[in-house]
């Protein structure tokens, strides 16, 4: 089993490309797209879905690809993990998180193509490898050898916490506008935010309001949820509309969550 | 054999969960996306395109989400089909449509998993079951049993339809513009509108000059056409252009068609 | 292997209704999905993108559908090619390209569905042929020959170019705004540019300067690159965003480059 996750576009050729060197190169793997429509060149928030989405599939090659250093020295990796599966795809961060959840055994440093041609890495240099060691073929025959707790790690800030009040980064933002932000239920508890709380959201110094809950029934429609998401992290969403779109934000940025008072704004 | 429709939209994580959830519940399984660019929330879409691709693959599962009301007490569904296959979604109009094209034999209330976590019923609830009915598990095995005839179903209001004249809801919009209307071949019969005629369509006052006929070569490039479309729905289209931007509709906004007069504005 | 190319968008309902044809017209044959993403109707990327990934999946069947014409009387086409696969798809110029960089050894005109229905011939005639032919039909028997020689090609013109000036149609535009244009290794060359000079791209009266390189270490953040491309075609691209935005260029203009002069502007 091969799991696929790039920030390609849905639909996109360089995807087609990628499938088609590994139905050849591993005849009777099966396939799985993950994700495809990551930000470009968003490596973190690659990172984080894989690193939750590949323990859903113990024992698959996962092919990574955001890859906006492709070119440059950056490191190209296999890594065997715990669980019998591998990770393929460029250590720039990308790696590290799935890595460090599913455990990792050993790493390799795959050798680029010729750097006398222009070459796509995904197509040339990950796909092939990954359809290799879905086919049988041992992570440590790839490459060099090298210590799997050097793979690089992407940025990932601890949110600031005081008593009403959060900063967290924002590294989702999906179709329906939901905002994952890089912060968890623990986050939640230390800030004093509980269910029922009007509170307030913010990326400029415009304030949003927003009722701490569980589902979208506990706001009115149109109504802003401040919830714990189905991955565990702190999310804002929007009853029938985009959060997004709301509070105006963008993947990367910083949201600011505080108690609303009645006599503030 | 598992089919896919969402509103998750293409090449998306919540997609990609849904595989693998599938792959690793039932190996071996065809998996089949049929639609994942459904607008957001838009139930009534859903239903109708799951129930004219359904019916191409009999026996199949197919595992619909549409879901703008998860977290509140909607109903979770797995419905038996007539065909051997089986619909399983949320209860909210979605799977109606297609049971009575297909025919349903019996029907669950699936339960959903514990309220006290945060959950993606789409992952943790409707896969599951689409896995176990695809490898073998009874529908009636995997719930409260309730009768199929009543499965929710969407608002679809009939065409008016007078002579000259008739008013449909934009049902569907696709990547090249073309719009589809509730209405099909007996209500532009009873509008008296053949091939040949040149008719108007608006959505607010402003009347767009169009066509009736079977084909784009019917109409000049540019030209608006209105015709029976592959699926037998009235629909407008544009030759070499989007008829949806033409006119300005978006889904579910009302349509107008009527017959142009010479001397008529 | 049944390969698929459309226009018809990534996740829409037409691309899995062609998917749901072949999975039941031929029972067990691997599916690939090339690419869904080409701009509607744009006949010479798909054709292009076709002749270019279709070598890459020998033996296989490739289904193609960018059919702005259907409807009209253009022909319908099923290919036998040298590596043993074929073609499918609307004989409007997406088939000659790849036909003549795989090798066609016959070709038929397809039948079409009767013309009292409307009719969605990827759905109704391409799909069905495709299938056929991947579970072991003869081409030559799904309908009436026809000289392979006389398959459409593709407008495709050849670079200008001169010493210090090259104009070239873009003709594909990827997701991360990197602008391919129908140009290859031997007209930069032509043009005197090598590594490392300072050039200009224009599409309007407006230039912008870009360095010809490799990679996109040869330039500065948000630096325009020339560069050939992972598929031996000229290409500009932005480090770190996007080249099709600097130039304001969409699929089908023509983007000049030219020497950059101290003294110029």
């Amino acid at each position: 089993m091969i799991s696929l996750l790039t920030d390609f576009g849905p639909g996109s050729e360089h995807v087609g490309a990628l499938h088609a060197v590994l139905a050849v190169g591993c005849p009777g793997a099966e396939r799985i797209d993950l994700a495809h429509d990551l930000p470009p060149g968003d490596v973190r928030g690659g990172a984080l879905t894989l690193a939750r989405l590949a323990p859903l599939l113990p024992g698959a090659v996962h092919l990574a690809v955001v890859d906006p250093g492709v070119g440059t020295p950056r490191r190209a990796a296999a890594v065997e993990l715990a669980d019998g599966g591998a990770l393929v795809g460029p250590d720039n961060g990308l790696l590290g998180p799935a890595a460090a959840t599913l455990g990792a055994t050993a790493a390799v440093a795959l050798t680029p193509p010729s750097q006398g041609a222009a070459t796509f890495h995904g197509r040339d240099l990950f796909a092939p490898a990954a359809a290799r060691i879905a086919c049988g073929a041992r992570v440590a025959d790839l490459g060099e050898a090298f210590d799997p707790a050097e793979l690089v790690t992407p940025d990932l800030p601890a949110a600031e916490v005081g008593d009403g009040h959060m900063a967290a980064l924002a590294v989702g933002i999906d179709r329906f506008g939901n905002v994952q932000l890089l912060a968890g239920r623990a986050d939640l508890a230390e800030a004093g935010f509980t269910a029922g709380d009007r509170i307030w959201a913010a990326v400029t110094n415009r304030r949003h309001p927003a009722t701490v809950g569980r589902v979208f029934a506990d706001v009115a429609p149109k109504g802003m949820l401040v919830h714990i998401d189905s991955h565990g992290m702190v999310a804002l969403a929007v009853n029938g509309g985009s959060a997004a779109t709301r509070i105006g934000v963008a993947t990367g940025a910083l949201v600011t969550l505080g108690r609303w008072f009645p006599e503030g704004r």
